[in-house]
């Protein structure tokens, strides 16, 4: 089953304590697109500007990814620089030029509006909704947002959340979209909006999946060497909606292990800057390391010789 | 098998959104012991002033803890008073007042110096290794540290460690004792220098297990109502040394599962203020909330259905 994306397709500039890279390719679509991948076709929509090294997607393209989604036009790419600072929990913006991607009108091609799976990357709900009402009959709609929007544009959002099956965001923002600090009852309160399915990213702390009555945990992949969060979150998206959609099923225990499969990937993204990390990796590897996760979680019920009885 | 504590027993004034206390029960040994009692019988060494109301910790006398080794001086009982922000994961300290734990110089009973299991709570390290000099043949030594400690006492701190068998410390502490941002090279360094065993907590995010090779998550668990954190890092403790205790055993598999029972005793104290929670605490209940963590982690290995083979 193929996935489409719309969300942002960006060049960035990054700043790590490890290095730094410099208007390399970024931004939510290439995240997901580079993740999503690895489990199925992916159908990108977009813009650029008349700057962007689209060649250098070509990796992509190999991979099952259609990029003809993505508009060419007169002006500069969407660009964003930041700083990680030494814990890499915590980042300054340096820059932000929305560029072409500030008049952004996601125009869906004829031949991606029948895709069952649809991601809406972090961009204007009043977008987001627009795409939805361009697809034929979306069978999976996941969906994620920032404070930006969730400040800016409330009732949008709202209007949105109707129609998104999957929300995944951050701890912070799910606290803020709910207005609740308690993640169990803002999980809660934004099931009560629409999504049946509510995800919550807590970087290296891991994510939490909130489904019927269970609340499923997968811990943060713990790396010895963090080279770049930048992209994580949306190449987590990437691995738990490919795997949905591979797998073209979405029960609870599916569910799980689509957490497991986005954490891994999303564990992979940051080892590399930009999306530099998915030109080597393969199926093989992220399966390694489901293992790892499940190896990390594992443990006995422990009763009996407790209780003593 | 009996644990020996040693540990700070104080008064404290808790304010956080949901209600105030006043001159509570608190202090690390309090919470220890509160926990650990629930596994095994819990001998304490501490000091209190003449304020303290002494008769107040009698249900835990009738759960097995002797607090013969409590010293009554004269003066004031150690004091804290802190106010929780809105979601609990910050607090600001508004007084502290050693009183006579300023001069506390651990005097073990002879009864007291046949522990096989010693749970160093967060004190001076000098006074640590003091604890230990007066143990006959301790087999598994647990300590807790903190950052006044790391700062200030680095080196007879380094000293302590050479002869702890499992540091149990919160992330930042593990960063700070390390002088490094990454938890995976910060507990290798820390095991370094003498714990075979390191176990960082992380608060509503759950904690680490590093043993041997392995790597061993716990995530938190998802409250719809905390009361109050205070102490939840002392009764993690308890339940997991109480559990290795009971057990008494350390093989990795018994490791993981102190781990469990850590995270469930810890997660009951913030169910209610001081040690509250632990007066009608039962193992029945702890059992079911290490069930839950099973259940809030597993999922089963996806593999063939993935790679299509």
């Amino acid at each position: 089953m193929s996935i489409l994306c719309v969300g942002s397709v960006a060049l960035d500039s990054v700043e790590t304590p490890f290095g730094e890279a410099t208007r390399v390719l970024g931004g939510s679509a290439n995240f997901f697109a580079a993740s999503a991948s690895l489990f199925t076709s992916v159908q990108v929509v977009g813009v650029v500007g008349e700057d962007y090294p689209l060649e250098k997607l070509d990796f992509l393209r190999e991979r099952g990814v259609d990029l003809s989604g993505i508009e060419e036009r007169p002006g500069e790419s969407f660009f964003w620089a930041g700083r990680y600072h030494y814990d890499l929990n915590s980042r300054d913006t340096l820059e932000t030029r929305l560029g072409v991607f500030a008049d952004f009108k996601p125009r869906i091609p004829e031949s991606f509006r029948s895709a069952r799976h649809i991601f809406l990357g972090n961009i204007d709900p009043t977008l987001q909704l627009d795409v939805l009402n361009q697809v034929d009959d979306p069978g999976v709609v996941a969906a994620d947002t920032m404070n930006y929007w969730i400040e800016g544009a409330r009732t949008e959002l709202l209007q949105l959340l109707e129609r998104v099956d999957i929300l995944l965001v951050n701890d912070a923002e799910a606290r803020q979209l709910a207005d609740e600090p308690n993640l169990l009852k803002a999980a809660e309160w934004i099931r009560g909006r629409g999504p049946s399915v509510v995800v919550i990213k807590k970087g290296e702390h891991g994510a939490m999946l909130f489904d019927g009555d269970a609340v499923f945990f997968a811990p943060g992949y713990p790396l010895e060497q963090v080279f770049d969060p930048t992209g994580a979150g949306d190449a987590f998206a990437g691995g738990f909606l490919g795997y949905l959609a591979r797998r073209d099923r979405m029960d609870h225990e599916t569910l799980r292990r689509a957490v497991v499969f986005g954490s891994a990937t999303g564990s992979f993204a940051v080892e590399d800057f930009s999306i530099d990390r998915f030109r080597s990796l393969d199926m093989q590897q992220v399966v390694k390391r489901v293992r790892e996760f499940r190896e990390m979680t594992s443990f006995e019920a422990p009763v009996r010789e407790v209780l003593g009885v």
